[in-house]
């Protein structure tokens, strides 16, 4: 069998080790590794694996990685095509750039490129991917911006997910990569007011250079006030006595059937008045905190992914109508048009990119990635 | 100064005093009571004003009701005019039949009529609206069913913040008055699989009445096993391999650009494999309950008002990409418009309506409604 030398965890630590290269099963094929991304989940599973198996198990997955097993994580991939498995279209010249959808299928099982002992991620030499979830990379496109169209496909998800708009203000809680990504893809859509908080000055500055147009220390000021200077209905009792006024008014004019109002207003988009906000942190209490500080007829779309039980109060966000939108990964449609964003240049992602490493370097770029203040995404070249 | 009789909450017990009849202020009119309900609002903030308190005084009210206050309750509201204040139009001749939002304004602060020694509410023999939310009951409809305006205007409210579709299926836990009103406001905006689920035996036959599709007692069976038979896709590896598997179709055939497919994904809905869950029980546990339950791309509307802090675990949301949109009230033009859904017999609660009681039977009525069996919607005729 041949070997190939990868970055494995094992019990918690990660070392470069020489392990059987994968062979691509039906539907499948095999690349070559130009450049993997460490995400932050990588950081977390690395400890906590137990924590995600509960979840994936509970979720209907059939496999879940455990500590003792050798896993080889990376599931931001960009590779070269090397070979094909039976059941394939070779729809890709040999040689040819291709990201991918980390997910593959085998034997009607689902499995999750780089948290499965079945599915060996991108810190790795070679790797397999489905054909169906590949898409090529354009020439030009340069691998350390090619290989940000996963974690940038989490971002155009989340705002999509959030039903931004161009009028109403955005608010990002938290400027890791996933915040910055989402900061990226909120002014790629064209959304005037994007205000960032950020603990770190140095991802503060980072928000900054992806196009953040205010952006706020929470030890120092309140996101919420930059946003109120921009809508001054935020409580619900201003919002009633507003609705008072309004009716006085509406009930001068000749009337549209009231089921003509609701249709209208439908189309226009219900609850418009308040913010959305990206929650990019990912701790217990964060949820309890935007609804607390939060306007009337806030969206939080959740993007931070808290792995403990955490506690909100419903009332609170009953009087104030919050929704929260849940969100998990992205459709093949939104990892092509991302990677068709990055390619013709609407999105920039180079801000993010702090560092490149080898295989050898991926332990203490876990490290260095503790520090908020030196990096936000390193990337493995596995032939570096 | 002039005195009426009401059924006023002081310490927690209920009792009918004599009390001033109140004066209509600016922008205000009086109406005699002909009807108000009993809602699930009143039984709780009868002995529980002190929750209520901490979450309207942070949301910005200006006052908030004490045990020691003695507070006329009863914010579903049916009148005829009486008499009009200062600053008034005098849209309504007197003697017309009115509802009205439960929402004052004097002297530019907001009160919510039926919670508030300000605003007194309808277990009175008079009682102050104000008149830009008053609307006019056709003669013809009955009181015993126009009462029911503001109720059903909490439910149309839910549905519509559901967004709802014929097509997806809705599922309804908790049966109570509100409940209730969501199953037939549901079935009035045509959706085609409504699943309801109730322990009260008695409940489950009012939301067959209603027109529940499908009824289940949670103790014996579930009502995602009623939904699944309807929809496939419920698990994240499912929907993954489905994702596999419509990829290489689409490859097969000449594309349109990402950009378009991801419009036209837009303009259809997103995450549309899901159920639109309404949760009416209000009591902490049931989120996670559901969201555990839920199979993917649930949609829960949060309509049941949980007052103390509850424990959700937010990795399960994220991988199922669930939303959770809290309501609370409607807007104006939903009041009117299920006042016109009433008045033209597209919706009925008759069914809800389970009794009838004078001011003094109004104690009785509240311990009497803490019985499912017995009970839904008992009125408050303050003249009977």
């Amino acid at each position: 069998m041949t070997q190939m030398r990868a970055t494995v965890v094992h019990d918690g630590e990660l070392s470069v080790r020489s392990v059987p290269r994968p062979e691509p099963g039906p539907g499948q094929l095999l690349i070559k590794v130009l450049r993997a991304g460490i995400c932050g989940s990588d950081l977390h599973v690395r400890e906590h694996s137990d924590e995600l198996n509960e979840v994936v198990t509970e979720l209907g997955y059939t496999t879940a990685m455990t500590p003792e097993q050798e896993i080889v994580l990376g599931h931001e991939l960009l590779g070269s095509v090397v070979a094909y498995g039976p059941q394939t279209r070779g729809r890709w010249k040999p040689g040819t750039s291709v990201t991918a959808l980390p997910v593959l299928r085998t034997d009607g099982a689902i499995h999750m490129v780089g948290f499965d002992v079945d599915s060996p991620g991108g810190f790795a030499e070679y790797c397999v991917v489905q054909e169906a979830f590949t898409f090529p990379v354009p020439e030009e496109v340069e691998p350390e911006l090619a290989v940000f169209t996963e974690p940038l496909a989490v971002a155009l998800h989340a705002v999509r997910r959030g039903a931004v708009s161009a009028r109403r203000p955005a608010v990002v809680i938290g400027c890791g990569p996933i915040g910055l990504a989402v900061i990226l893809m909120l002014k790629a859509q064209g959304v005037k007011t994007v205000v960032a908080s950020d603990l770190s000055p140095a991802r503060r500055a980072l928000a900054v250079e992806c196009g953040a147009d205010v952006v706020v220390d929470p030890r120092e000021s309140s996101p919420w006030d930059a946003y109120r200077q921009r809508g001054p209905v935020t409580s619900l009792p201003d919002y009633l006595s507003f609705g008072i006024d309004a009716m006085q008014v509406v009930r001068r004019i000749p009337l549209l059937p009231w089921e003509t109002v609701l249709l209208n207003a439908d189309r226009l988009g219900q609850s418009p008045t308040g913010p959305v906000v990206f929650e990019c942190v990912g701790v217990p209490g964060m949820l309890e905190q935007i609804m607390t500080a939060a306007p009337l007829h806030t969206r939080v779309v959740v993007v931070g992914v808290c792995m403990q039980p955490d506690t909100i109060r419903p009332a609170v966000a009953i009087h104030k109508e919050i929704d929260l939108r849940f969100v998990f990964g992205y459709d093949p449609a939104e990892f092509a048009r991302t990677l068709e964003l990055i390619a013709g240049g609407k999105v920039d992602p180079s801000p993010l990119h702090t560092g490149t490493v080898g295989l050898d370097g991926v332990a203490q770029a876990f490290s260095d990635l503790a520090d908020p203040e030196t990096h936000a995404k390193i990337l493995v070249d596995p032939w570096a």
